[in-house]
């Protein structure tokens, strides 16, 4: 499998994480988001949505989407399940998940930083502000979900699926100084992914397109 | 089982269509986000989230996130499947369901357009701006993901996951008065969707809570 990819992109690190958990190796291609790789023909030929993460397999087909692809490496891998056994809880693992990937991030991505700085003319206080403001509401939400359930990881003894997606919003949420204090119980799941080679080796500074 | 829900709610609106599209009835409890319902602690108590669509199935077990919801239905009632039988084609129909419940709908809902008109003091013409370019990207997408496997509904001959997410994200756009002439076979999905009763008694002005 080739995966295309950017160190810095938190759905492609999701993938990553996906695909060590589950002791699978792949071919790491980088498309440099910041230099705008992504809008190349090289990469909208094989990718129309023109984003990274997109998988490709050894039989040439390609998925796009991270959430997608762990739920197909899910069902073709099941090995080191990534959702729980019973329907509640696969249930309960996607919506953290999706707290995650259709709350938080996608507010906060490349894309939609440079259109507040460049079209609406914003400041990087304003910016910040603005980013800051939909983690907090999204890591409450999170926070709030890990007490009705307290476990090692955001649901049980194993890292599922919404860990995946969790560690790489704590990553972009310290590297724009968010205040996490008040989100302890998820904090102490963070610190229990990065307790995992699988976690620490998909991290943005071990990545081969690292950038200081 | 409970749907908490708005009748504008495009998140909401997914969950409708595919409760009628497996035949499955549902009790159907409004909650106003124009009016701020789900901030309320008898909303809250619910769900920390404060969100909709928020399902409680009848032994009072709560789901929240639209996929996760539908990913559930599909689960505990396989009838008129949303998924494909492929792993291939379910990473196909994921992928186009997450394009817009991660691409799109997340940079246009409510609570966003409000952040944009209240805290970064956006005039009406700029919202639209904005709307109108994070629908315009993501369509894009869509039409060009169409045209690689062109079929009566997204994917194949059955509505899917992916036409749940489409139709409210149509309906919206056409709210928000975006151009949709360069979509003709993302158009084509929508009627072709329009013309199934389960989209028709889903979408808003069907809803009981409707307003003009």
């Amino acid at each position: 499998m080739k995966l295309y990819n950017y160190f810095r992109s938190s759905a492609s690190f999701r993938v990553r994480i996906a695909l060590n958990l589950k002791g699978l190796s792949y071919e790491y291609l980088p498309v440099h988001l910041a230099k705008g790789e992504h809008r190349r023909a090289e990469f909208t030929s094989l990718s129309s949505e023109g984003l990274v993460p997109l998988l490709e397999l050894d039989n040439g087909q390609r998925i796009t989407q991270s959430m997608a692809i762990i739920e197909y490496l899910e069902e073709t891998h099941p090995q080191s399940a990534l959702l729980p056994a019973d329907a509640i809880g696969r249930a309960r693992v996607r919506a953290l998940a999706q707290l995650i990937a259709c709350e938080v991030h996608p507010l906060n991505n490349l894309r939609v930083l440079k259109y507040l700085t460049h079209e609406l003319a914003q400041n990087e206080a304003a910016k910040n502000s603005w980013y800051r403001h939909w983690v907090a509401l999204g890591l409450q939400a999170f926070e709030a979900r890990l007490a009705e359930a307290p476990a090692t990881f955001s649901h049980g003894e194993t890292p599922t699926l919404a860990d995946c997606c969790l560690v790489p919003q704590i990553f972009n949420a310290q590297r724009f100084d968010c205040d996490l204090s008040a989100y302890p119980r998820t904090m102490a799941v963070f610190e229990a992914c990065m307790k995992l080679d699988a976690f620490q080796k998909a991290q943005p500074s071990a990545c081969p397109d690292a950038e200081k």
